[in-house]
């Protein structure tokens, strides 16, 4: 049973955070947020996840770094110089950042490398979203990870080779194009398909969440693998022995 | 048994009628295409299919009347003038026209009409549909036909509560909106949902064809059904009784 | 908005119905449970939902009626004394009893009667249902619901129509059958499609739901419905206008 | 441009190969059927299928070592003699030998085995698959292929952790098994899926193929795969560089 502490305790992350620890095999060592020093958590933790803010990053890592225990960064909104930080911090203890923390959706995108590097071009690809009625903005960025597997095993450049919203006389489907259409309504809390189409079949490789506390499970999960791991930068891929 | 007039035997859909006929209960009275009189196959039908063009609509209308033989048209791309000279046929034979002859999408039309009649605004409507990797356009007429059948349901103009192709930032769903998105690859005959998405649970209406000869058999039993009625305007709703 | 009453309070449903009166339109009138009186909570209610147990029916009825208002019965496992003791009550006041009060899956059925009455014979019957591993018999309730639909609309009995569970050498599939396959895992609240298979096409009706708190919610609308009905037994499917 | 030469040429597979050869890539080098020698086809072709009978199967092999060419035997109800003259042949010539030449279905059980792999045993797995109406036995041979290669990939003995054809009280899912359930109807050519069913999250694997044609497709990738490889026994994964 490992100590989980956590930063960013009262957004909607943290908290969601806070409920996976209160039943699940591991414990809380605390929260802090904005206006608290991350080092009184970071004492009693052996590992930390920090969903706050771009512009405490900085402070959290040098608290992690301090203390000795791992960090798992999932704040979003990173630039450069946060990068940068990282990769400092990294010298000194284990460092986890990501977009994603489902499991399932890492394997998915593992999966789709896999498929998109094995079939030929001539099985057309396909990104395929669902999520709730007020998601503002679309293809979501799963799809888009989805897509950059898929692009990256097959040497191609996404941006190129994108086809997106298709609406209207858009004539027929360009070649080693990756395509992503979305869907929004309810209460989906999140639904991908990758479909590869090809001469007569079809292979399709789907992830489905029934609620976002997949994202918190993926978190705790991923700060515990890296205890006792050498310092450096760790993916979820590396979680799930990719 | 019927014998099945075809009109227009050369053209796809011509040809995959005289395969159905081949194999089915319902026997091929010969076909004619452009150049030929449809008097000629008109004579020994008992009902007559016409999937030619918009210009030849005249003659093959007159050609059944004066036979006395029901006709079912498929032929798209229908102007206002057509459908003037489908009414006046109307008036000696029966006479079914449509864009889309398959059975299945037709009953799926009808369930759609019912589900978003019952279904209180709070459900979210979606239309997904999948079609090989040529298909020029999106949505597909069916896609369409099914949005209007959701719209009409619910009471509203389908050209003003579209959302179609969602790409970039969107902002959240539209109260009301029906949306549309198009999936393509392959070779998919064609596959199209329409899903109504509410507080916690979602229903899903959907067809999926294997292949075209669905329109063809579609065509077939929608003319034999038509022999021995009344003269008048009939359509594919009618054939399954709805 | 109307104060529902809740018998059986301390029970799943009973939970599960005062989170939804928490945020929702209408309020709680009180709850009661085993060993406390249901009149307590019948005179400050509009309405009451009773999730408790078949001994507890003929009580729960009579303060109903005392009180003069509606009833909606989810209470399972009743016997032909209970349906007496509900047709007597429905003398008095608007009666619901029902095993499953999720308006989704109540569409459903109606839609899967609507497309079996439609479709001929030639059509193949398929249910499909999937719920969590905990989850102890095949098929759902849910399931033989929606087979129950799909053989009165083809007006033969299901209980001899029924092939379920295949495994092993079973040989071909039997004409007029209706099918049921059961798929357990993980979390799964509940999905349930009924497939139409016929000649290259296949029509699907599907219902998911994303967790059980949609049966909750419409307990609550089903209640709510009855407010001001006259006396007599009522279906979920009164409640949707079917 | 290969010439491939057909075993059993006027089988269904050997028909459908024909098929296949006069519209695709290879050409056909001839086709030989019981009570011909299959040293005729062998001496025209750069590989041969076969898609004979067992009892052909040494004579098949021993015209294809004379001729030096590869063969891709596709034969069912082969025995334990008729692999060790598999491996005999495989000492002079390429020789693959497999019961599904799909290559959507052999790289969907690489995929199935690398997600079984990663997945802890808190992910239930199911396969699901559908068939035609005349199919007479379930679950299908490539349903087994996949839960075969999940359980290898779990390190389980497959027999001993199925659960299929559930029908009636049948108590919770037990742990670790690999659940089959088996859909059928229509004319359906052939849909498989996995689904791996986690915590608030699933994962789901799919194939699905519009008709039977994708059988000869991938038979003759795979003979002409082999043309120019070194003596041995290969396999379908092979050809897809798995």
């Amino acid at each position: 049973m490992a100590r989980i502490g956590i930063i960013g305790s009262e957004g909607r992350m943290g908290l969601a955070i806070a409920e996976v620890l209160a039943t699940g095999e591991h414990e809380c060592a605390g929260g802090v947020d904005r206006g608290h020093d991350p080092a009184d958590v970071a004492g009693h933790a052996d590992a930390l996840v920090d969903f706050s803010a771009p512009d405490a990053l900085a402070e959290n890592l040098a608290s992690a770094r301090r203390a000795g225990v791992p960090i798992l960064i999932g704040t979003t909104g990173l630039a450069d110089e946060h990068h940068a930080a990282l990769d400092e911090a990294a010298n000194g203890i284990p460092v986890l950042q990501t977009g994603n923390t489902s499991l399932g959706v890492t394997l998915l995108a593992h999966l789709v490398k896999e498929a998109a590097a094995r079939l030929g071009p001539e099985w057309d690809i396909e990104v395929l979203e669902m999520h709730h009625r007020m998601k503002v903005d679309a293809p979501s960025g799963t799809a888009l990870l989805l897509g950059e597997a898929a692009a990256e095993a097959r040497g191609v450049d996404l941006a190129e080779n994108t086809e997106s919203g298709r609406d209207g006389h858009i004539g027929k489907r360009a070649e080693g194009a990756i395509g992503f259409a979305a869907l929004r309504g309810g209460t989906v809390a999140g639904e991908h398909s990758v479909i590869f189409a090809g001469e007569q079949e079809r292979i399709t490789l789907a992830h489905s969440a029934e609620n976002r506390s997949i994202f918190a499970r993926g978190a705790v999960r991923g700060a515990a693998w890296l205890i006792g791991k050498p310092p450096g930068r760790y993916t979820m891929q590396d979680v799930l022995g990719l």
